[in-house]
């Protein structure tokens, strides 16, 4: 069990032509309530079906469990999630010793683009670009299984 | 992924003494409904997540993915299912050249007794022993998934 701290934030500049990788992200959710949120996810080759809790009482910490599995079987139980497949491309941009990821989103969220940075402290301080727009770690609506359900296109503006 | 053809049956009679082994087993659900059902199981000393299509057109048949995990994580991810978890004791019982597998559930679910049979094809003929009860396959409430949130001490009898 792995012990994740995350912090997520909005996007306002250019963070693309200092990345240093991306990976095409396919995602979908099995469960995305109490009392813990199932996903499975396929990057560029590899898939994974992950296990998170939903709360465990900190602002910016989940329990997750993550294991590897077969990229057929990952395609197989995509397909039952329907149009609640989450599309997007992940860049990964390095920041001084910190490493962001920020995910552009496609299809029904297109237009959406988070940055999120994991942290091995909750206090841990980090350098935040100048790229880094408003926080939104503790904003529901911009979680995936959130945005699975509530794709940002249906957001009212 | 593995197409699982399975048929259920309440049970009448002995099948204990003629069971050739038994594992006691632990479950719970991180995802009872759609699109698709995950439980954590812990048989006897190892752990699997499995998934299972919770209808795929058919009357017996469902589609099953399972993976083994850790002991340990296993038991941490039942810790989120709280008083949901189902326990049982499965006793195998070798019948002709078919094998049941019959389930003595404990706790909430104490009196409940199921045998299952997995079957290579729908319309596949098997034994059916004098301790085989009443056959209830396609009724939703002796699907493990059920019991663990309406328990059999609930039921109306």
């Amino acid at each position: 069990m792995k012990y994740e701290i995350e912090r997520k934030f909005l996007v306002k500049g250019d963070y693309k032509s200092k990345s240093s990788a991306f990976h095409r992200i396919m995602q979908g959710y099995l469960s995305t309530d109490s009392p813990l949120v199932v996903r499975v996810r396929i990057s560029d080759e590899k898939a994974y079906l992950t296990i998170k809790s939903t709360v465990n009482g900190s602002e910016f910490s989940r329990y997750e469990w993550e294991y590897e599995i077969p990229l057929k079987e990952a395609e197989d139980m995509l397909k039952f999630c329907g149009k609640s497949v989450i599309e997007k491309t992940r860049y990964v941009v390095k920041v001084g010793k910190s490493t962001f990821e920020v995910d552009e989103f496609h299809g029904e969220n297109e237009g959406l683009t988070i940055a999120e940075i994991e942290l091995e402290s909750e206090n841990q301080s980090f350098e935040k670009p100048e790229w880094l727009g408003e926080e939104v770690t503790n904003d529901i609506r911009y979680y995936n299984a959130y945005l699975s359900k509530y794709p940002y296109c249906k957001w009212k503006k």
